[in-house]
């Protein structure tokens, strides 16, 4: 017994007062069918009705009530057959009641329509593009224990791994934006997510000593004032980093250094800073994770919860206004945040800090750092999405290169690969998982194409997979030519600008699949439905009601795979190759040949 | 590969920072072992370090913090193997870092310990056994949408279902009272969840008119001060019922029927109680699931909540006090109690009825009725256990009697019935897994007997389960002499104390199980472990490390079945049926044979 639920529309509606879902089967009758609702966490089972067919599918629909209980409404089939029932699952079939981590879910707040539309690219302010800013570092710069040279190092120049946070290459904001054509035209990026920017003693900038004031090394708020405008004109969308849980020694809240006037928290504990900041029994600062050039702060004092979040002027809403206008927030180790030393409370301050955002800028993308399971954070009243690294790359990862975030050795089947990719993306809302953030790699990993071990073929299997994989895809810097680089600081060296180490295959790769994110709206809206799979290979489909492709992925041998079509919805008259050739059969069963280590794209 | 954390002590020993685990595994040398834990969130990998052997298993040990910023303590168990890796979670084995619902989890703050040594019994007060109380209620009665007569019954006479509510037969408190001996000797009973027993218009009393009295017509409160001095001296616990949902139309605060001084909240807007209760924009009261006899409470004012859990003499407080001194509540529709017109924020409100409840008296149990799924309300900071329709009835009723909670057709395989009872137990700490309320029917559902269309043997089958499974045992009256009853009011008849109906096979059946849970620790502090199972059979363990109790349930056709002993990390030299006869062989693999509907217990 075939059941399916495509959970966008027409087949899972919004209305005023709930939402009217579709359910699909290859069955002509069922015995009985209910849709079971939780609304204020109480069941009702909701008989659903027969509503004819929809393609070669037979469909039942039922209306279920927001739940004014739960930010997100939860929902599931129930169809009887003879003594035994089939229940459907967000993740699947179940033969009972499935738990509530696996019910369909719908985020009453729906995460801002513009994030689907993008291609991301993270860049590393730094590395990317030299620019033409004063280092204004007198020499100096405080990071880590005590203040140290800061080193001003050529463009590429080799790094020396014990100087890796403070050394500069020059890369500002004026040479990001220098570069936003080639961003544009040349990869089809269409917004940028910058690391850190804000005044900081380290290259990386998670050290945060002025939250007011972007770091003058990179250009100061007047760069970022020319970045946003020349990116808002060219209808590109640019989301900021912020890094909330601790601040930099140096930050003058804390003052440790003495560089700043007033009294900070680590000088006396008569400083009006004093209980911004966590202390242990001994008076002795908590530091992030016990690094000791990152205190911790606390948020169960208010004044802190003002500057942050909650006053007029709060960290989190000011760069939201003009001239700075950035459209989201990718919120460091959120997860952490918290009263007293930890992370107490911390899904309150999480929503208070979207209520912050989303009063400023109803349509700003709240997007939280996650290298673990994000879903707690991702129901509809805290975080919009979170970096993908749990739900997409991990498995990825696993499944292309054998090797989990770790680094451990951790080979998966394609039944396995699969299995985590559904458990991730159905314990969240659809609408949420088409906003997540995915990735193959970032700052704080390995390259991909080095976590690859320099197989470029896999690399564009990844690429494929990126942008074809519901969610919103981030090309990290220089992934999209084929960069390498070990585990931080090496991946983070300087994008080469000559173009002489480029895989241009790669990038011509990556072109193509932008243009196809930008044309086949399927692969921004559409569902996500597994038609086949083998050993090394995955075949699926995303589609609206109007348009359908399919996607496969091979990381075996060549394969020649047959690809069962009667379970898709929506009924296709002719498939074609996403570079053009029209396929000649037209059949409920689709033949497909592949390469060794490809994938291949079909479109209706 | 096999690897077993059993999450009792020694193998789990809570210590003052945090937890020391033992990882169990038949391998002789493993590659690599990490404990992951989540303390504020982010995720560590612990190295373990290998401890020798546990009986003919191999032992790792590792030590965790408690988690501050959660109240339950995260962990798994990361295995190398060649290039993949096998990873321990509550449920099982995993192929990947599990997802964080299924990962262990330890409450910080522990269940009362009393819990687990009770065998409950479940009483409705008007029908269990009857006493002198004058009935008090000059032959009228609120209850529903009107005032209406009320029908005093004789001991056991018909009911008419059209006065289902107001039809009283007599039971008091003072009838119970008589029966403790009984309930103790002949059924081996040591506590009583009383449905409600505070003023009302109803027999079932869910409608409370009065948190300060006991219902006249059950003897008042000088009844239950003396039924609780009786518990009591006996040893025995008494848990109540509270509803704090809603209330009656009848109580003061709402005063439909103008019985009451003052203005009642359903009289005019002006009401000093009129925020009390949640009213729709029209002005009309909103009731508990359209049931225009219950107004429902909101919440969101702080009068409401200093009279139900805030104030000093508030309602959850003061019965836990002398002379009544009950030694917990159980919460009717907990999950739906919160803020406005529903459970937005709810649990909020349960964390401080919580607080509440344990200020006054830390070692009271705090008990939730759930129909549906209750573990988002048992990670250790809500409540200490749920009524366990979801874990232990629900999967029972499916496999026993082909049946789900609402009389669907739902015949489950033993693999489903085990899955579906390991993912319940899973998603919980094992503390709290050992005093989750576990029962075979209640006053809200029919009886077990009759579920079972009269199958006595299935009715043994079902008690040896309740009995030896995970959890504290409820009987609800009557169920241990095979009383039936359908669907409420039908499952809730008088108590036959001619004992002319009573099915004495079962009674005895009952009364060794509970001497059974009094004699064996394993069945009340044990680990749980499934050895074997096949089409129609489950066999389990629960043991300690000195004492083990082999368990094997078999609902279809006589078996001869072979139990293989090896995983179990604890060695018995000898084994005997638990009525006494010692079993002739010993070896690493049992085999024994079971009678058609039958149970079998063995004990070290």
């Amino acid at each position: 017994m075939l059941l399916l639920h495509p959970p966008i529309a027409p087949w899972l509606v919004r209305t005023e007062t709930g939402c009217r879902v579709t359910l699909l089967t290859d069955q002509p009758a069922l015995q009985a069918v209910w849709l079971r609702v939780l609304p204020d966490n109480e069941e009702y089972l909701l008989p659903m009705k027969a509503a004819g067919r929809a393609g070669a599918l037979h469909a039942w629909t039922g209306e279920m009530p927001w739940d004014g209980g739960n930010p997100a409404t939860l929902y599931s089939f129930e169809v009887l057959a003879g003594d035994s029932q089939r229940w459907l699952g967000a993740d699947g079939l179940h033969p009972h009641v499935p738990p509530e981590a696996q019910h369909f879910r719908v985020v009453r707040e729906l995460p801002p329509a513009w994030v689907r539309d993008q291609v991301f690219y993270q860049v590393f302010p730094d590395r990317f593009a030299l620019g033409d800013s004063p280092p204004n570092r007198d020499g100096e710069t405080v990071y880590g224990s005590r203040p140290q040279a800061a080193q001003q190092l050529e463009w590429g120049a080799p790094l020396d791994p014990a100087q890796a946070a403070n050394s500069f290459y020059g890369g500002d904001l004026d040479g990001l934006r220098a570069k936003l054509g080639h961003l544009q035209q040349a990869v089809g990026a269409t917004a940028v997510y910058l690391n850190p920017v804000f005044t900081s003693g380290s290259n990386h900038r998670y050290d945060t000593e002025d939250y007011d004031n972007v770091d003058p090394a990179l250009g100061g708020n007047a760069a970022l004032e020319r970045l946003s405008a020349a990116m808002h004109s060219r209808g590109m969308r640019l989301v900021l980093d912020a890094v909330l849980n601790h601040t930099s020694t140096n930050h003058p809240w804390f003052n440790r250094w003495g560089r700043h006037e007033g009294v900070g928290a680590d000088q006396s504990d008569a400083s009006p800073w004093r209980q911004w900041y966590a202390f242990n029994d001994a008076g002795h600062p908590i530091y992030w994770k016990g690094h000791d050039s990152l205190p911790v702060l606390d948020f169960s004092h208010a004044a802190l919860r003002e500057a942050v979040y909650e006053g007029p002027d709060a960290i989190v809403k000011k760069w939201l206004r003009a001239p700075y206008s950035i459209d989201g927030w990718r919120l460091d180790v959120i997860h952490m945040l918290g009263e007293g030393r930890g992370a107490r409370n911390n899904a309150h301050h999480v929503r208070q800090i979207r209520q912050a955002i989303k009063s400023e800028q109803p349509s700003a993308y709240m997007l939280g750092e996650h290298f673990s399971e994000a879903t707690r954070w991702l129901q509809g009243d805290q975080e919009d999405a979170s970096m993908n690294y749990y739900g997409f790359a991990q498995p990825l990862w696993a499944w292309l290169a054998g090797q989990d975030v770790n680094g451990h050795p951790a080979a998966l089947s394609t039944l396995q690969f699969e299995a985590w990719l559904n458990r991730a993306r159905s314990a969240i809302g659809y609408d949420t998982a088409l906003v997540q953030f995915n990735l193959l790699g970032s700052h704080d990993t390995p390259r991909f194409l080095t976590r690859l071990a320099g197989n470029h073929a896999k690399a564009r299997l990844g690429m494929t997979l990126l942008f074809a994989y519901p969610g919103v895809p981030c090309l990290y810097y220089g992934d999209e030519v084929g960069m390498e680089g070990g585990a931080d600081p090496d991946c983070r060296r300087c994008m080469d600008w000559t173009g002489a180490s480029w895989d241009r295959e790669l990038l011509a790769h990556v072109k193509r699949l932008a243009t196809l994110r930008r044309e086949r709206r399927e692969w921004r809206d559409g569902a996500f439905q597994v038609l086949a799979q083998g050993e090394h290979w995955l075949a699926f489909a995303r589609y609206t009601a109007q348009a359908v492709s399919i996607v496969v992925v091979n990381r075996g041998p060549a394969i020649e795979v047959q690809l069962p079509l009667k379970a898709l919805p929506v009924e296709v008259s002719e498939w074609r190759d996403a570079d053009g050739a029209p396929l000649t059969a037209r059949s409920a069963t689709l033949s497909l040949t592949l390469p060794a280590e490809s994938g291949r794209v079909l479109v209706s």
